[in-house]
């Protein structure tokens, strides 16, 4: 399995390497042998190279079937304008290089850990099992015009553009269908339709595709304003939600604090293009950032990287079983009380590496 | 104080009746009398005039100081295409019409009602105390071009344009500061700012106007999706959450949430013209909706509209005293027990006008 693998900044790269042993045992076990490059993305490649995300490291994706990715950012370069800053200038570079169209992001929490949501228990009794499923690559994040003139009275004026077309808004409703399908779930669409044309657009063309190609899914809507509201009046409601590139943005950040700990959840960022095995090119990511009050300690949860390690064997390798095996061996260990200090909640707390044995050995 | 009256639908009409009553209780005590006109806005004005906002009820709001709104829409107008739905078809126009361009609102949550809350007690053990200032009559909502086409290809494309410029920042800038002040608290504004043109403008201009106008209070800033997460995670880290207009629908809405009960929070949407008394004319609402599945019981919450009309007393027509008073009141009604069916958690509950009548003699 060939993979370019960029660990980045911060706590990036410590649970990487947690990551691959883990894939390296895996691919033993089932049979796959690991081809993989590390290259440099986000404030590391700043600092090596003068962007964050350099041509080598595209190279290095290019060369690839799939993107294994860690975090980037740090208080390094937090004094860099927004639009500098690693994240920004890593992730919307590399999203737009590869047609990273479709965000995948499990909203899963054990009934085990329960504790580690900010709601209340009796809110989630058995826990939470929810996908947000985000367009990626439209909207308002890459829109033109996206400018800022000054007016004839001298004010400033900043304008940008929220834009869909149908074909973006179908190829992102196939994966909501294909996500829900293997669920055996429903999808819950979210909009604002009572504002934007682009979300009256993303309504009919939902509609009308649902009704074509999948019309056994249940497919309802939902305002955005009202789903911010729900997601923590009772986060199981949902079952796929499903949105547009911004309110993904917010809505999946939301989803994640709800279910307790960053340093649990995955995310997969399919591309619109198939790699040489017939899979989609994709890029995997832990949904939680870099961590630098931990960094360097060892201590970092690892299970955020180890999971998009396995959506990455899924989606991008075809080897479901593998995947669904690490996907198991980590909640073993977690629900076994195998805690790092994010997930703790009164046991003793593990390092990264020791969280990683644990997941090993119940794989 | 000549203000206009729009119930709305559903509870609205109950709920307002209540609210009448108390601003009249108050009057009798701090020494102003009332002089208000009813007026349809919504559904109801939708079926006697077929428009949501009908002329003759602007005209009334045009006579007036301040409007006092209920809450609009319902299943009944459910099957009308989302923008032509009460609540839209009623709030854009008459936000327009009037300049309404700063919704205040607290987000409230007494330490003796944090079993309302999905947040874990833990999280908020002396209750909620908030502000969330949102800009409401730019961005994303009116800006221009917003239009769908067909392109060449067959398909279709939809475009909304979000745009700011210096001098309405300035403004609602303003706003924030006003409350903080009044709080003794700070802003933390909110923006995308590594994505949107309009929040690197909207970063620039607030972070000038406040160095300029208020370099006392303390400023911070904060990317939306991560506000999204920390407002579930931890409420009172913020003080005044300050943002545009989209991002302000979303994030108001997750702050209502979370502080348990919708009807328990007021609005203030004020205005840029001053009425004839000098001071901002405004519209003042409940967060909440119509509530349809309890209209007409008698068993509504009316404490957010009591609150709104206490808003209106204050920006409106400066009565801060009688204000104060309706806003204790409530506080000890509620506090000392008095609890309508949203937030009784095990206590008796009583109707609309028992709750009211708490709030009349405490007052
Ligand atoms: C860093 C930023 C551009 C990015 C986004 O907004 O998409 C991030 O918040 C994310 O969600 O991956
Ligand atoms: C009905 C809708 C247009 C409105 C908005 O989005 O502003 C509502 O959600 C609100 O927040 O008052």
């Amino acid at each position: 399995l060939k993979f370019a693998v960029l660990p980045g900044d911060g706590i990036g790269p410590e649970v990487m390497e947690v990551a691959l042993d883990v894939l390296k045992n895996a691919g033993e076990k089932f049979g796959f042998a690991l081809d993989y490059e590390h290259a440099d993305i986000g404030g590391i490649a700043i600092d090596n190279h003068g962007v964050a995300f350099p041509d080598s490291t595209k190279t290095v994706c290019e060369n690839s079937e799939a993107i294994l990715f860690g975090s980037v950012g740090g208080p390094k370069w937090e004094s860099l304008p927004p639009k500098e800053q690693p994240e920004r200038a890593a992730l919307l570079p590399i999203r737009k290089a590869f047609s990273l169209y479709a965000n995948v992001r499990p909203g899963l929490l054990y009934p085990q850990l329960t504790d580690a949501s900010p709601l209340k228990k009796e809110r989630i009794p058995n826990g939470i099992d929810i996908v947000c499923i985000r367009e990626l690559t439209g909207g308002i994040y890459f829109g033109q015009p996206k400018s800022t003139t000054t007016l004839e009275n001298g004010e400033e004026q900043a304008i940008d553009t929220m834009v869909y077309k149908t074909s973006e808004i179908e190829r992102i409703a196939q994966v909501a269908i294909d996500t829900a399908k293997a669920r055996g779930g429903s999808v819950c669409s979210v909009d604002k339709a009572n504002v934007l044309e682009t979300s009256v657009l993303w309504r009919k063309v939902v509609t009308e595709y649902f009704a074509k190609h999948a019309p056994e899914i249940k497919l309802s809507h939902m305002y955005v304003d009202n789903a911010a509201m729900q997601l923590a009046r009772d986060p199981n409601q949902f079952d796929v939600l499903f949105t547009e590139n911004m309110f993904g943005d917010i809505l999946s950040d939301e989803m994640g604090v709800i279910c307790g700990s960053l340093g649990m959840l995955a995310s997969a960022s399919l591309g619109a293009e198939q790699n040489s095995l017939g899979f989609p090119f994709g890029l995997y990511e832990p949904s939680g950032g870099t961590a630098p009050d931990i960094a360097g300690q060892g201590i970092a949860n690892p299970c955020a990287q180890i999971l998009s390690a396995a959506l990455m064997l899924r989606y991008s390798f075809g080897e479901n079983e593998a995947a669904a095996a690490i996907e198991a061996a980590v909640e073993k260990a977690v629900t076994g009380g195998i805690r790092t200090g994010d997930i703790a909640f009164g046991l003793e707390s593990v390092g990264t590496k020791e969280m990683g044995a644990a997941v090993l050995a119940n794989l």
